[in-house]
């Protein structure tokens, strides 16, 4: 299976053996150019020219081409997002996590990842800036999307830098580069590296692993250099610095209170998910609403926009939710270690000149469980409205901060009900910071049905202190959220846009797994049979652009027997121009019998993994042993939008 | 494929039909008993019968069976982990991780799961306790081998538990039991899964990523609770306290430093990995000593133990590297933040009344660097002479303290070129203690080329702060140890055992991944023709024990057309008693096609992916439509056996 079937590219071939025609002559005209005009120093330049060769080699001993594209695809993807974050103090999140599934899955979508699109999206972010400060919407999502978008850019480059000699395919390098998208968005390499893993869905080749961690290493190393560079920090460290007291902290027995926040935080994610689905099937299917998103799209933000701005508005019921506080610094204050309501007792004794983060929380008047009480009832549902908005928006940070949100105000009962901290033996108080980070983890985990957000919590924060409860929450939470078979946060998104995605299909419909590949079977493009004349085959390669051709016993009864390339036959032509021209095309070629075969009673799901898994780009499909025909990409895409209308 | 073709599993299926006539007969015993006597408190027993039924189905409703597993899985474990532990202080790391792999990869190997072989395991670690203070051996490998042991046996007890319904088979638990083995030995649960990515080798099925948190969550809890419960540790948290400093964990500028930390791992990592592979061959090949280790093992063990005690004796050269100290101390001292070198200068404003671990580093007379440059030079090979040994003993743990001290070393180095930091502008001294860490992370992940060790730096000592410089410093050391295409320290024990583990045969002779399948494919056992009477169906049942059987066009060209199970041939043969006999089995029977067929010309490497992606346990190969015989994971353990003699 080494060998590639690409018989839809012998046009793509034909355009490179024109470029290369080109070349050539551009070649020779350098070569004329070169010889007539005098250039100063020309022995040093050849001699700079025979290192630059000298160290490009050595480079390439070193490591194999890829391995550079990694670290380019790193280091570009975080000079995109501390570009971002520089220009821009905040951001929205743009959409295309789901796209970037599908595509990662196998399936091609078209302009998707090219780089006209790339662009346009880099400024169109920047652009939308000015309402991310009120519409709560965050910047992982749209990030992943860039990333990939460099990083079909850099496969290209390789590609052709290589030619046939490449080792790596796009789809590798797609899931290279959704870990360096979360790496780079968050400078957190693992949580980068276990997020490729589970956007793969089904199989996760080994092959990878390395690539996936140097990349993102290289990503994060850089996203954290520049914010030492920039002078905004004074060494590599992590985006949100907490100080958790690191003896003891927390007491055995609060494993059960994180166990039930991890309940908790599945259970709001439920009614979340819910929500969010059903606004937007609502979206889709009223027709007021929808007829005035598809004419007036900028209206419809504009208005939503408004909404918005109105309910977090600082002197309207802004005020009880810390609406002056941006995203990160919302997220910094939920993660203080303090026990604000405690000190907000004694806020006499801070005095004026203090001013910290978290007094946003609790403004004159209001009680910290007030503000955050508000803050999780009102902004849920404004989360849910945001998702309506036709913009690029992640809306992974929101969730994060909205989990946090929760888990603070668990532990600030707590703390306000054990004053002392829960075991009376040792002294220890509760810190509500860590609610707050457990809770962020179990809910983005929850919502998005992954793990990866534990460990986005633990690199965003380098709390080692906590992993444990985080780990443990977040399982909970998945479980519950799981539970009853509703689709995550990503799959909801799928399958309302109907994006062919086989796996949210399957989780939604687990009936789909038994769909058979029968009725999708195209035939095989030109076949040959055995008995083939010579002048026969001169006929097939004049009117045909394959590049491989099947071989059959007859054309009645097609039993497989394997199959030739072009150059075998134009070989083949070449060495009978003189000769018999009776003879048959079984006697004088050598018919290479076909690796691997799928029949039409094979399900949609096992050749969707199959052909993801030996990276085939067209099977044969037989049928007691008879020749029914081929699938490729292109029908798997097609088979799962059918799929997808029908569910 | 989610059908299973079990041929060699009739005979099982016959011992399941005889058991459950047994179990029938047992039950009506059990009803005809019940009936009889009287027992007292009936209604309370029979109002706790229906608690305890009630509570299972609730259980069962809320999860799978196989969850249940996991967890049991899980803190199963970690109880053996943490018994041991408190049985003996110090325990030698048994060997298995090659053996464990190349279960793991498909390939059965008898015996080595079986439930007296755990308990033997078991006890045979804590009785050559003795041996392991002096030997410098830990516990990693045998104790992922102990794990295995008992998710194969929970395997079992699910298998029997669910029947023909059960959705997880014995390689997925398997998988999982890797994760939880290193989650277990450390406490390290996120490593321990990365541990079970890498340990898999090609495809990673991501059906299998959350079970794997899962169950390392469930044994890194247990493990961590007991040690609160038994008053080691006040609160749950990492086996390696540190102490770094957290506002400035290091300079920007010392990233180059631990660059080259990397780089000097990793070349070390090769010296160590080539003597080692040199000496184990050496040991196999030379006439005396391979005869001696045959017949004396006792003898032999006895001889090197002697060997090595008397090199680490505290009044010989264990004087110079420490000795008096164990394992765990002897991590912890090296890890320790403080510069022991400007310290023992001021060694009298100490004060005799605290004795420092790290004292033992510097006693009086030797400097610093003598006594960790000793210690480097001498424990390489005395670690070398160690794995001869014939004992059950881990390696991870040396090489991580061997990798700390030539970080420390490193460090001390520094610490007293630069006494008051790198750069000159911000007040930050140099941090020993981080080299230390980054040098173990580093030299563990060269040695057997995988990229967990530096999950599992972070997650024994609780230090975010060093986790970019501890990523690309095992990445560098990685890339090094990995050119030049030497196997790692498991890839080498494979191939010197000649285990059949395909991977690390192609890792090192990539011609072998061409070899094809053709010359081991076997016979198909019993094959039916189409026009087969029913008198000839009837010899074939029963003069044959498969479960299903092949259909081809004639025998003399067997075109494969699909197959029939046994139970298809019996239902027919009672609806014909009474009929035509003449009826042949292609007119009566519906023959299913086979969804998946491989050519003689498919090479071993793909079909080993292809069938332990798609779960099969029989594969048919077919030649231009006739069927040519079968590959089975028996026939696959033979070609990869051959493989393995041919290196």
């Amino acid at each position: 299976m080494e060998q590639v079937y690409v018989s839809c590219t012998s046009l793509d071939e034909n355009k490179r053996q024109q470029a290369s025609a080109q070349s050539e002559t551009t070649q020779d005209k350098l070569i004329i150019c070169n010889e007539r005009p005098w250039k100063p120093w020309q022995p040093a330049r050849s001699r700079i020219r025979g290192c630059a060769m000298r160290v490009q080699r050595a480079m390439l001993s070193l490591a194999g081409l890829e391995w550079y594209c990694y670290a380019a695809l790193g280091v570009l993807t975080a000079l995109m997002s501390f570009w971002i974050d520089l220009t821009v103090a905040k951001l929205l999140r743009g959409s295309g996590l789901p796209e970037m599934r599908t595509i990662i899955s196998g399936v091609q979508l078209p302009d998707y990842l090219s780089l006209s699109n790339l662009f346009a999206k880099l400024v169109g972010l920047i652009c939308t800036l000015s309402a991310g400060s009120t519409v709560f919407l965050g910047k992982v999502g749209p990030f992943v999307h860039l990333s990939n978008m460099v990083g079909a850019y850099l496969h290209r480059l390789y590609a052709s830098a290589c030619g046939k000699k490449q080792r790596r395919t796009q789809g590798e390098m797609l899931v290279v580069a959704s870990a360096v998208g979360v790496s780079s968005c968050f400078g957190a390499p693992i949580s980068g590296v276990l997020f490729s893993i589970e956007v793969i869905g089904s199989h996760y080749s080994v092959r990878d692993y390395c690539p996936c961690f140097f990349a993102a290493v290289c990503g994060a190393l850089t996203l954290r250099l520049l914010a030492v560079f920039s002078r905004e920090q004074e060494t590599v460290t992590v985006l949100f610095k907490t100080s958790f007291p690191a003896e003891i902290p927390y007491q055995p027995s609060e494993i059960l209170i994180f166990i039930f926040l991890g309940l908790l935080c599945g259970a709001v994610s439920c009614v979340y998910l819910f929500s969010h689905r059903w606004i937007l099937r609502f979206v889709r299917t009223n027709k007021f609403i929808s007829r005035f998103i598809a004419t007036e799209k900028a209206l419809y933000s504009a208005t939503v926009a408004f909404l918005l701005a109105i309910v977090t508005f600082p002197h309207s019921a802004g005020y009880y939710m810390a609406s002056q506080l941006t995203m990160k610094q919302l997220l910094s204050a939920l993660l203080d270690s303090t026990q604000w309501n405690s000190i907000s007792h004694n806020a006499t004794l801070l005095g004026e000149s203090h001013q910290f983060l978290w007094q946003e929380w609790s403004p004159p008047g209001v009680s910290v469980f007030k503000s955050l009480g508000c803050f999780i009832l009102i902004k849920l549902w404004l989360l849910v409205l945001a998702c309506t908005l036709p913009l690029p928006a992640g809306y992974f940070m929101p969730v994060f901060i909205f989990g946090a949100a929760l888990g603070r105000f668990l532990g600030e009962g707590l703390a306000y009900l054990f004053p002392n901290g829960i075991s009376s033996e040792t002294l220890s108080v509760i810190n509500p910071g860590g609610y707050a980070l457990v809770g962020a983890a179990a809910f983005a985990g929850a919502v998005t049905h992954t793990l990866s957000p534990a460990l986005c919590a633990l690199e965003l924060t380098g709390q080692s202190t906590h992993v444990v409860p985080i780990l443990i929450a977040t399982l909970i939470s998945n479980a519950v959220s799981r539970s009853k078979h509703q689709p995550s946060f990503y799959d909801g998104i799928s399958l309302i846009k109907k994006l062919p995605h086989l796996l949210s299909l399957i989780r939604a419909s687990p009936k789909l797994s038994l769909v058979q590949i029968g009725q999708f079977v195209v035939p095989a493009g030109t076949v040959l049979q055995r008995s083939e004349k010579v002048t026969g085959v001169q006929n097939v390669l004049n009117n045909s652009t394959e590049f491989e051709f099947p071989v059959v016993d007859t054309h009645e009864s097609p039993t497989l027997l394997g199959t030739v390339t072009r150059e075998q036959l134009q070989a083949l032509m070449l060495e009978n121009q003189n000769e018999d021209l009776s003879k048959s095309l079984g006697d004088v070629c050598l018919i290479r019998p076909v690796k691997l075969q799928l029949s039409t009673e094979t399900t949609v799901k096992q050749a969707h993994c199959i052909m993801s898994v030996v990276r085939e780009e067209r099977v044969f499909v037989t049928e007691r042993g008879k020749l029914c025909g081929i699938i490729t990409w292109q029908e798997m895409k097609k088979m799962i939008e059918v799929l997808a209308e029908e569910i």
